[in-house]
């Protein structure tokens, strides 16, 4: 079965996934694009948005991985927008322009239905009513096999994490404190929700851990 | 003025820096032992327990300049021992033996009042009741002129870092979950604090972080 992979979450020392204050101007939060200079110069990160040159080395490979094999995406609703309640009606079509750099569908998690939009590159946003589960369920069968990606944001890994969806979890933990934000792992009990680290590697801008769900037919004592 | 430092402090990636149930048996609490793979093995961790052998590199780089400069140690009462309450008698002497590690006075804060231990090595131990502005101050006549090392615990650490009297935190981050335990972030806004991030450097086992708190007489707007 197609897996739900968590890549290249950026978090601060102190347990943040975003800063404080999210606006339009400040997408990620006061101070949070911090949090992202471990992959903001690599490679993957400039080609994604239509540049070239960037660095290679373990960063890029971690950045890189976030979009082997993906064939869906699934997104909190203020992660694909500032918008908040009701549409007002269709004119936001998300941070990321014409071509947006997912080139998959994307499910867009929200309680306030809308038409879908494709737009350049393959992606195409549709936008679930009916829960996380629903949405997984979707991202499962448009993906064909492949696995799907979950962006984010904070709550919306949460979400998933603590109803143990989530089989795979790369995070990149940046040298910097926020001070505040969105935090990450209040009441977020990891190794009890079965998740074992496999992989742990640092660079000078971020320590990369990756933990994976053993599933129950994985436990010895639960065959 | 002698500086209060906090060093080689471990941490866990979802901020815990203890484990949940400490007990004699489990000191740091469960799984909490894996905080501190990175010092474990170091030369300065080795000599300091009277072994030999041990790795150089960064990681022991940080755990030697924890004990460089040091003239006093300041601790919290849980971390001195298992006992809670009223001392029942004088039988114990803390974790470390008849020789301790800290060869300076320690100052340990409780609020039941006690005599001072004289060990081996030139570690005495002093029971403070009197708060940790009290401790502090009789920790830097102590030190003459040297500075004064917060060994822990997180408790400890969090109410002197929150009444602004820490000069200097070192953070290594263990490449792990805990899970539960105890959390050493919340509501600690280290940036509102004036602490600067003035270092970072990763290693297999461990990212270390250093924040120097400014000064009011180091903001330019006032001077």
């Amino acid at each position: 079965m197609s897996r739900l992979r968590i890549q290249s979450f950026s978090v601060s020392v102190d347990g943040y996934g975003a800063g404080p204050e999210q606006s339009l101007v400040n997408p990620l939060g006061i101070g949070a694009m911090a949090l992202h200079e471990w992959a903001l110069g690599t490679r993957t990160f400039r080609r994604m948005h239509g540049g070239d040159g960037g660095t290679t080395g373990v960063d890029d490979e971690f950045a890189a991985r976030g979009f082997a094999d993906i064939g869906a995406w699934i997104l909190g609703r203020n992660m694909f927008g500032p918008v908040r309640g009701r549409w007002p009606d269709d004119a936001w079509r998300g941070w990321w322009g014409d071509n947006p750099p997912y080139h998959t569908p994307v499910f867009v998690l929200t309680h306030h239905a809308r038409e879908s939009i494709a737009l350049e590159g393959g992606t195409i946003f549709h936008f679930v009513t009916d829960g996380i589960g629903a949405a997984l369920e979707r991202a499962r069968q448009a993906a064909k096999g492949h696995d799907v990606r979950l962006g984010g944001g904070v709550a919306t890994i949460r979400q998933y994490l603590r109803a143990g969806l989530v089989d795979e979890l790369h995070l990149a933990l940046a040298p910097i404190v926020l001070g505040r934000g969105e935090p990450l792992f209040a009441d977020l009990d990891l190794p009890s929700l079965g998740f074992v680290r496999t992989e742990h590697v640092a660079t000078p801008n971020a320590m990369h851990v990756v933990w994976q769900r053993q599933r129950s037919s994985d436990h010895k004592l639960d065959p």
